[in-house]
């Protein structure tokens, strides 16, 4: 009767607490091109810390621009805040496996076991910890899906800080249960575009009824921090501090996959800024920078909305209103108004400066996703290891089956490693859309780009 | 700047996968007092193996009787799919305690890291299981808030079988993401009460508008049973057998608190119909019973649903239309109705007859908690451990704090072990009625509680 599995087999690999790295990598010490300077849009000059700090704490803006030290020790505190949910599992995704009838060695590292669902706090809780200790008692941010609003309304509980949240429209309405969450911390959320701003008004005048993007919450946020009195911005992607925050993912799974005995061939996250991504990543590839080591890095992003595939490498703001620094990104124009598709997290115009440099000198690929592709991939995942992944995570599912199934014709068996960035709990009326046939895959015209992107500076 | 945190404390202990016990504790074996038998209704004699395995199936039937053996081994195909999500953490709640400025320490076994969110998949995966060994087709089962419809809804789609669901109404409509996990996995899914039983029309007709109740759904649920070919009932709770698969809660605790160097003062968990009190309790109870350890347990319960301290001990049906075997139960009789609190899992009538026995013979005791503090000390703990709970599971927590403040008043230090039996994130809703000021407390007149035990048959 209990015949089915001959030998013990171990699925979830975990590291004790002392094992959790203690440092934070960061990759441009290491990139054999560093990435183009930020710079000011009035004078072209690259900006400095004092910049930058005027919107982010003063260690976030030095992180920022820091070139030279390959790790930056973690704050005690945050480590301490850290081990409520790290190391997260990396785990063998044998039913995946099985469903797909693949001989590929699958494995995800599950990030959705977060307290709040998603890799997002692994930022939050240094983020709100800076702003803290330098005396901040206001910090404002945007959120698309979401995730990182939940998690920086936890963070900034925990560092005792009020919280202003400006949430992408789609989303609020969407997502009325990521709204709540973030109310039971303690946060204040408002829709975006809203009037309380110049940013939110002004779209609300030019495009009455407009759903909202990324770009134009950033905008919102940033207008709000620069005129409270000692407010700083904060933010959950794109920047090179994020990325830097989010590699204690990819430090644990290195040693992870080290306990499971084997190394992975393909290193998969899903895009919207690129902060799981980057996290999962940027450890692995310091192998490839050394030469020890060829593996394939790649970043899944929705077809609706491809920047690394379709945009254009120029520099560019941050946010709709161009409040930002301007930043040499592959972006698709920061007035690029994506569709509204369910993986809310990845509608953003643009990718963060490292990744876009790394894509430039070829070292990692994007791969573009059909929105229905990528919840079938979720549907199965789910029913073959029990997690219903977020939107944006089925992305990086979608690539993984890809890459077995690829793998399988050419009849190899490859070590595919992909980030589970969060699960789907709470997106769960996106579900009900696909399963009930209301879903479709946005076929995104070339004029479209190209209206967005014609209108950029040519600076590069 | 980084003085807070003077020494490395160990927060979450998990235990490595050769380490997951391998088999469950049969607490019958240790009883001093056996429970009473359950019978049937028409002879009053015991039921039989046969008798119950007409509606589960014959390896739970025999696990449901079985009062012998203390240790029953847990299947290989479920230890398998155990390591999905086993061991779940047992932390340190050192942000509650310090919240709660205690001396006291807190610790919480997280079963609401499982992919489901609760602790249900423990008895969903054998239970589903034993179904397919014995070459079983269909299955149907009820849900209350939906966390064990959710996890019998994976369970059956790893197993391969059909599975229909009846959710109590009111969370039917409170829950809809719930029902969506469900259909996500392939379940079918259905309202109870319904017009697809006879037992859903009886009460349809004679209270229109009914918004269910676990007793409803699991007529409903049982009836079907009947009537399909091929067919076998589940349950999530109040049985022996699911009582004894949950005990991989409390095994695990014990080996994690001696990892910790802790021995419980108080064990607690909230209380439905037992399930994830009795898992985390069993274990820990049966060095009370051999006298080695004076150890508290508490079961905590709503207020206004309060069977364990104001409902009578008698033998009563398991669900509405008495369709089931009559139990030896604490109850406040089967056509009871409870108010619609959020806490949809506790919305039961009866406890299970182990459970009874216990509280009869004095080796634990219920506590009842009113609906405004359960949320009170559940927003509490969100914001200083990160976790929303779910509205059962803040029961708990607030039996817990209500300890750990009794300890620091009589200037204790105690070691309080609760179990979060799972995560609030899809009953985000409730938490936003209760944020508006919109939930009250039931208070439960007596003659309520009289009129449905007064019409019970008096058996023992």
């Amino acid at each position: 009767m209990e015949t089915t599995y001959k030998k013990e087999r171990q699925k979830r690999f975990i590291l004790p607490e002392d094992q959790i790295p203690t440092a934070w990598y960061n990759v441009v010490a290491d990139m054999p091109n560093k990435p183009l300077p930020m710079i000011n849009p009035d004078t072209h000059t690259p900006v400095t810390e004092d910049d930058l700090s005027v919107l982010f704490s003063r260690e976030a803006a030095r992180q920022e621009l820091n070139t030279t030290d390959r790790y930056i020790p973690i704050p005690e505190p945050v480590r301490e805040l850290y081990k409520n949910y790290r190391s997260t599992p990396l785990v063998r995704a044998y039913g995946l496996e099985k469903a797909l009838g693949v001989k590929s060695h699958i494995y995800f590292k599950n990030e959705s076991v977060s307290p709040i669902g998603s890799h997002k706090l692994n930022s939050a809780l240094p983020q709100a910890y800076y702003c803290q200790q330098e005396g901040v008692t206001n910090i404002t941010t945007e959120t698309g899906a979401g995730q990182w609003g939940a998690a920086l309304s936890y963070a900034a509980r925990a560092f005792g800080l009020e919280l202003a949240v400006y949430m992408v429209k789609i989303s609020y309405e969407q997502k009325p249960y990521r709204r709540s969450i973030m109310q039971t911390f303690g946060a204040q959320v408002i829709a975006s575009p809203s009037m309380s701003t110049r940013a939110g008004k002004d779209i609300l005048t030019a495009h009455p009824n407009y759903q909202g993007s990324l770009g134009t919450a950033i905008s919102e946020a940033v207008e709000l921090a620069r005129i409270t009195p000692n407010c700083k911005y904060t933010l959950g992607s794109v920047m090179n501090h994020v990325s830097l925050h989010q590699t204690i993912i990819g430090q644990e799974a290195e040693l992870q996959m080290h306990m499971a005995g084997e190394y992975p061939d393909v290193v998969i996250g899903c895009f919207g800024g690129g902060s799981n991504f980057s996290g999962l990543s940027f450890p692995f590839m310091r192998h490839v920078f050394s030469g020890e080591k060829k593996t394939r890095f790649i970043a899944s992003e929705p077809a609706s909305c491809p920047k690394l595939t379709r945009g254009v490498f120029q520099y560019d703001y941050g946010d709709e209103a161009g409040y930002t620094p301007m930043m040499p990104m592959f972006t698709l124009g920061h007035d690029f108004s994506p569709a509204n598709i369910h993986a809310g997290g990845l509608r953003y115009h643009g990718a963060g400066t490292i990744v876009s440099q790394l894509l430039k000198d070829g070292f990692m690929e994007g791969e573009d996703i059909p929105q229905l592709e990528s919840f079938a991939a979720g549907q199965l995942f789910a029913q073959a290891e029990g997690i219903v992944p977020a939107p944006e995570s089925c992305h990086a599912i979608a690539s993984a089956i890809r890459r077995a199934r690829e793998a399988e014709t050419q009849g190899r068996e490859d070590v595919i490693l992909f980030c589970l960035s969060g699960h789907g709990l709470i997106d769960m009326a996106s579900y009900d859309q696909y399963l009930a046939g209301n879903l479709m895959n946005y076929v995104l015209p070339q004029e479209e780009i190209d209206k967005t992107t014609s209108k950029l500076e040519k600076i590069i």
